[in-house]
């Protein structure tokens, strides 16, 4: 595979491909054209060949792609074909709707601790994961070797807690908690912001899109 | 102010400049140049100025933005001047975790009530709000004003319910399921897909950028 480099569009298709891809697998199916695909995923079919052709190689015009080769190239590009060990910070209820959500297991995510300071939380299990004491946060991250955490806290702990946990070594932070965290641009910081995908949705509901197809 | 559209990608960022007009108000911030609320925001003044432009009449140069107005401005645009209100379905962890969200308020988001067919969780209360058997959806949609469910089943079971919500009136899927639902185009239909976020997490954990700034 090439190594030039994907732009920021493509990569956040990426995902998308990946999941139809793999329901392809799991269907059954060893080769779709891109016409196929296209009707699928409700992607125009050129959209899908001018993606898809960062990664060459997938056979020729006529003959369509193969499904599982293409699943597994995105898969690495994606970085999903190795183990990530992740930790939730806050137990609560959405840390612990991360926790109990099995299948980012299947793309190599694996939560192995949730971390809260509420002692009535202390010492829970869901689906096997411990909730441990903050206070032990960083000898379990050095020890475990901990690359990403979740942090489900209100956004007024946040900024604090990002701190520590880059301090601590971590190298991704999902983030939950409705603030732009300012830590070091080494760290990768993916947000998850709730509220603006609800105003999103509400802007969308008063001007509808005539859609093309 | 004027009807002209606004770009999507503008209205992809609407959402931050409200947070940050909110924060700005809250601390008793009357005026802003772009040059502050660049650097606050991290994005180039350019941008914002571009991008506010869209709103027209704030002031002219050197005077600054008058925030509470801007605030008030891009809140109408978002809708987020009337009530919206909101059903949870699926009352499990992620369920439960929306309807604790209390800030969705303050935005006009009201959580009315929440649906499932477990009879563990039937009766039960969060916040007030309880939890209803889905047998009683078709008729609570309609005496309620509801206009927005949040979708928090499992993939195989979220598309069949998509079609019951979208026939008992709903105008749109807060869509937490991974997948994608294909229900009617006068039906807006936005997606949290977690297990993509996290995706692009770890792609970008591999694929460092130098930022500009």
């Amino acid at each position: 595979m090439e190594n030039k480099p994907i732009s920021k569009a493509v990569v956040k298709r990426l995902p998308r491909y990946y999941r139809y891809l793999g329901e392809l697998m799991q269907e059954g199916v060893e080769r779709i054209s891109s016409n196929e695909l296209s009707e699928r995923m409700q992607v125009t079919a050129s959209q899908i060949r001018q993606d898809l052709n960062n990664f060459g190689g997938f056979g020729q015009q006529g003959y369509g792609y193969n499904v599982s080769y293409l699943h597994g190239e995105i898969g690495k590009i994606l970085g999903l074909d190795r183990q990530h060990n992740l930790i939730v910070i806050g137990a609560g209820n959405l840390g612990q709707a991360i926790a109990n959500y099995a299948n980012f297991e299947r793309s190599g995510f694996f939560v192995k601790g949730m971390f809260d300071i509420n002692p009535r939380l202390i010492g829970m299990t869901i689906r096997g994961i411990e909730v441990y004491s903050i206070e032990d946060l960083e000898e379990y991250i050095q020890k475990n070797q901990i690359e990403i955490a979740a942090l489900t806290l209100p956004k007024l702990k946040a900024e604090a807690m990002a701190e520590r946990l880059v301090q601590y070594g971590i190298k991704a932070i999902w983030n939950f908690a409705h603030t732009d965290l300012s830590v070091s641009k080494k760290v990768v910081v993916e947000n998850v912001h709730l509220s603006e995908s609800l105003m999103r949705l509400s802007y969308r509901m008063d001007h509808p899109v005539k859609k093309k197809n």
